[in-house]
């Protein structure tokens, strides 16, 4: 349903990575899988946008699948066309479209984390607000027949010696950019929640991720799913200075990664 | 969630209706109140992307509402921040923003039309997919205080004389302009369903909106809605000369419309 002003009809034909494919089918996208880490808002919503009966293969946990199960609107990724399977909690899988193996082995494992916020469970007693094994892991992404490692780990409340140990030696590592201070949700005053209580690590502090993985042997980091509250956003800011200088860097939209 | 790539950034440092408001505060949408005249993903989905814990007021029918109130994914607008409130099915309502009035009365009305196609209910014998009176409504927009009238009327199945004598007269129209052809997704192999079976209307063909319309008087005649297989869309096609030569306009991303 979208039809451009003339403006950005303009726009669009200057810009080559914007024309459609002319030997592609109509409708057509490159996209043949998608692993899902988490069943946050975040995660889950861009999937509506692939609505058009084009086939390709969903990944996620039993929690995060049973939301999408849950919720109706889902339905529009018609079961038939858009297949669901499950991945393990900490496994293996040889990630595959519709027409079979794509050639990316990935690896699963739970991180601390919590369940997506609209799924919360506010019962009196309920300290973790339901949260349950499954509803956050992290992947690691390699070629099926083995060759550099990206992980990828958009949501993580905590870093452990155990996390600590699996991200040494990885030739990439996308993590979890969501906040730079805890509390700066309530300091910018759009909203009363810190990171911990979201299930997000920090990058600042005692505790946050770049002093914590400071120390790790990562060839690149790169922090991803960045709140708009993060002033790492301004490449103006101490901020966007301080984690670059620590070896970091920002994701963007469009960002292409080559191992 | 976005990080813009510095050719994007370049873009929107370019653009003044871009530029966000000096004077706002953060996350400022000027969007008071949302009416749904419908449940299907394309109505609904665009509410996701308002889930930055800013009051507004949703509008719709009883049906829809629970559509929402079901999709446990529509918690990320919180009750206590976005407030629901039920339209009558024919009636009229001065619609409010979460400070009260916005001088703005929408009056309803039901149109042939159907369930969201993500509801349909496909036991034998379900001949309209448990399509109930709700599932789809026109509206009628005009000043409180009196003024001219547009009615927006985004998905209708058949247009009969009580629907014409409702809208001759009216300042404006904006209309299911989902299809050109009721076979159109077929013949472009992009779809088998027809926009019969959608619950729209084609625009041409004897039962068409063009022709169903053509006498009926009405200032300025705009189609929305439009599906990516309708012809309209490409401005040097015969379809969109031929609605221009009939008075329409075909609306697109961006359209302001002053009455």
């Amino acid at each position: 349903m979208f039809n451009a002003s003339p403006d950005i009809r303009e726009q669009i034909a200057a810009s080559p990575c914007l024309q459609p494919r002319s030997d592609g089918p109509l409708r057509h996208s490159p996209i043949r899988s998608v692993v899902l880490t988490n069943a946050d808002v975040d995660h889950i919503a861009g999937l509506l946008s692939l609505r058009e009966r084009e086939p390709f293969v969903i990944y996620a946990t039993a929690r995060v699948l049973e939301t999408l199960r849950t919720n109706s609107i889902f339905r529009v990724l018609n079961t038939e066309v858009v297949e669901r399977r499950e991945l393990p909690l900490d496994g293996s899988v040889d990630i595959e479209g519709p027409q079979g193996p794509i050639g990316i082995r990935v690896d699963t494992f739970t991180v601390p984390g919590k369940v997506a916020l609209f799924l919360e469970d506010n019962a009196p007693g309920q300290e973790n607000f339901g949260t349950e094994l499954g509803d956050t892991i992290g992947v690691r992404i390699r070629p099926q027949g083995g060759g550099p490692a990206a992980y990828y780990i958009p949501g993580c409340a905590q870093i452990d010696a155990a996390l600590k140990a699996r991200l040494s030696g990885a030739a990439c590592l996308m993590f979890d950019g969501t906040v730079y201070h805890d509390t700066e949700m309530h300091d910018t005053g759009v909203g009363e929640k810190t990171g911990q209580r979201m299930g997000h690590i920090s990058m600042s502090g005692k505790n946050g991720s770049l002093q914590a993985l400071g120390e790790v042997e990562i060839e690149r980091r790169i922090y991803v799913h960045i709140n708009n509250t993060n002033p790492v956003l301004d490449p103006g800011s101490d901020a966007a200075k301080t984690v670059q200088a620590a070896g970091w860097e920002i994701a963007f939209d469009g960002m292409e990664i080559d191992l």
